[in-house]
């Protein structure tokens, strides 16, 4: 088998057979294909695209690449949750102790934010003592005893996901739906969970501009799941806006407690709950109504935070922060934003928000930049919502005075007051299963 | 300019400015785009193509990226000639002396052969003594004087084509049109004369397969010539079946010299004065039909194989080899290959044919394999011939004994022998000018 003859069937539009992807992948990941030469192929699959069989073995071959966690020792079904990115989103602080609370087993490895949006376990590791690093026998420990432990990626995870995303990322190829979704769920097939939630984001934040193009992303993931026997089960929710108020490690733990204290912005308690309650389905705790009584009840009871609570003392972590906020570090300096007319705020680019909390120090600019977990913005308006001229409708929070200025021009910049109220528009727009595409 | 950006131009479709071609080629030679960025954009270019204005000016800077030639010091129109390559084709070799004894002049740089074809430069050095590495001043001398020089490749022409070409090979964007094209026409414009002829061979032995697909060859390279300032026509000519009688490269002279006396095989002569005629209407000597009445007087005279002595004299060659042929090297052992059947041959396979040649060492493998003048092979019966079980049809001609046998049944599964005469073919199916293509 040669390399080229695999480029010259892509380039005229054909599929690769399965010894085909797994010489590919692998011979690549050996590095006895080079680089230009899976760069061409790369390219003919942008272009050409590849048929749901094609994808759903590619996804396999890279999974296999490497480590293929086993966590059959846990018993139960255990439920992974992955999001395309967005900002302002912490949901897996919420669904995670959910889930658990109800009898779900949530063992989650999570990744660090790049650029705009922002990781989980950046957002973890602002609670003073969360370690993000547990060994393997740890992390299962916890999972069996409290139903749920989030940890960094450890491990040798679909090194071939790494090597193809890095060439990628320089020739033009990574938005096409064959690579994103095989890129994500190769290393959630490696993962080892037996059901897998997908939060597809959509909107002006989100990868996915189109709503057509994030069910198009979502049914191509979930047929991968289904074909490598996970159950799967995608939602397409909003990132046309950011979700939540707060945007920043700390902030974002803060309002995540405070969601699971049965308080916390609407949007975000509402998103929360239908990932939650989709996870529970899959795990087969009941209908989509029932599972979501239950999730609203772990909620209700405190449930849900206690286990919240026990699983960051079990990770080394001081759970005291999470009720007296006061005892997470405090940003020096803050500064409202204020509007500048009075009207309806119309539009927010969520990118460009996120881009403000990264100057502001809450994210990263280069792979190993250092994080100030107390930067960040608080949104006191949000889409929809009437202003009045001068009125504050953010709040940034920084370490550095000299970022300011700059970060309140490009919030500003990033608001669209208009004279009227804009649509509402809805949180979720679709839920994807294997048996098909239902929109709200 | 950043190259990922004209990666996502190409991708989508898009053409790429004057500005973004010359960033691509200046940066890709000096080694500033990496293998990886290229293939990614040439995978991209085969499959979205380039429009006649990308075309034309890429070839443009792949051939400003290293030595133009100034043929100026030469006075009168330097009119070039390029095959695409084919069995059994020695018409540089009859086509450049005709054109000088008519007063055009040929300042012509040939290639070696690599694989089932042969090189002009490979013919011209079965002349005992005849050196192909003439200094510029001393090639530039005998064109004034003699009218024409063949010499090899030298000096630093279109290195771009080179580095661009190797990739290709190894990722399957060899056979592009827009990269074919630019390919050849960018050493075209290089070598500096001021009109191009071209012979694009179609058929079983030529790189494309189909008419159609040489006239668009045809027509992107002529466009590009005309673009660049160059008068240039392209003729597509036969190669379904090798030219002439004669395969390997004292047989190639000898029998280009017949030719040239007046005698020699009906379809080399009558493409050579095809050829040579385009050459003599593009430098300005006529009408095509009174340009090919100097051809044809070029030879009836004796003018143009004087002319070729004289170029082979002026070389350091020993030119009574053209008219004693007992004094070229003989090759220790031949073969008659039998027909196996009677009837008519319906089918020659031109590229098995010439790979059977190179069994023979008549060509190439690898790039710096040496070659055996003296091999080859004499066809004695041709596409449409009629043939009787155990005649001769071919006789095979080596310095490797051990050769013979597995030829002779190469040579045999070539060839077609069917029970009727099958159809003529033409032996020039159009031509293509500025004007328009006029199908034969």
């Amino acid at each position: 088998m040669r390399m080229y003859d695999l480029i010259t069937k892509k380039k005229h539009g054909e599929a690769l057979t399965d010894a085909e992807l797994a010489f590919m992948i692998n011979g690549f990941v050996a590095g006895e294909i080079p680089d230009y030469q899976m760069s061409a192929m790369l390219m003919a699959i942008w272009i050409r695209g590849m048929d749901e069989h094609e994808i759903a073995e590619l996804t396999k071959v890279m999974a296999a690449s490497g480590d293929m966690i086993d966590l059959s020792p846990i018993p139960g079904k255990k439920v992974d949750k992955h999001s395309t990115g967005g900002v302002g989103d912490k949901t897996t602080l919420i669904c995670a102790p959910i889930v658990a609370a109800c009898g779900g087993k949530v063992a989650k490895m999570s990744g660090r934010g790049l650029g705009h949006t922002g990781g989980t376990i950046d957002k973890l590791e602002a609670i003073p003592g969360y370690n993000t690093t547990l060994s393997r026998e740890k992390f299962m420990e916890i999972v069996k005893t409290l139903g749920v432990s989030v940890i960094g990626q450890s491990g040798n995870l679909a090194p071939a996901d790494k090597k193809i995303y890095a060439l990628r990322d320089v020739t033009a190829t990574v938005d096409s739906i064959p690579l994103i979704a095989s890129s994500i769920m190769s290393k959630k097939l490696a993962a080892g969970s037996d059901c897998i939630l997908l939060d597809v984001k959509t909107g002006s934040g989100a990868f996915m501009k189109t709503i057509e193009d994030s069910i198009h992303l979502a049914k191509t993931m979930v047929s991968i799941g289904e074909a490598a026997g996970r159950r799967t089960v995608a939602l397409i929710t909003d990132m046309d806006v950011p979700l939540g108020q707060g945007i920043g490690n700390s902030l974002e733990v803060i309002e995540s407690m405070e969601v699971l204290k049965g308080r916390g912005p609407k949007d975000l308690r509402e998103v929360s709950l239908q990932l939650a309650s989709n996870m529970l389905y899959l795990v087969g705790k009941g209908s989509p109504e029932e599972c979501r009584a239950l999730a609203e009840k772990a909620i209700a009871d405190g449930s849900a935070f206690h286990t919240f609570e026990k699983m960051v003392t079990a990770q080394g972590g001081d759970a005291s922060v999470l009720s007296d906020y006061s005892k997470f570090p405090q940003a020096p300096y803050k500064k409202d934003v204020v509007a500048e007319r009075s009207g309806y705020i119309t539009h927010m680019d969520a990118e460009a928000i996120g881009e403000t909390s990264v100057i502001l120090g809450a994210g990263r600019e280069t792979k190993d930049a250092p994080i100030d977990f107390s930067a960040g913005l608080h949104l006191l308006k949000k889409y929809g919502d009437k202003v009045e001229k001068g009125e504050p409708i953010a709040t940034l929070f920084t370490s550095k005075e000299d970022k300011l200025r700059e970060s309140a021009k490009n919030y500003e910049a990033a608001i669209t007051i208009g004279e009227s109220a804009p649509a509402a528009r809805p949180l979720v727009f679709a839920r994807v299963e294997k048996t098909g595409v239902e929109r709200y």
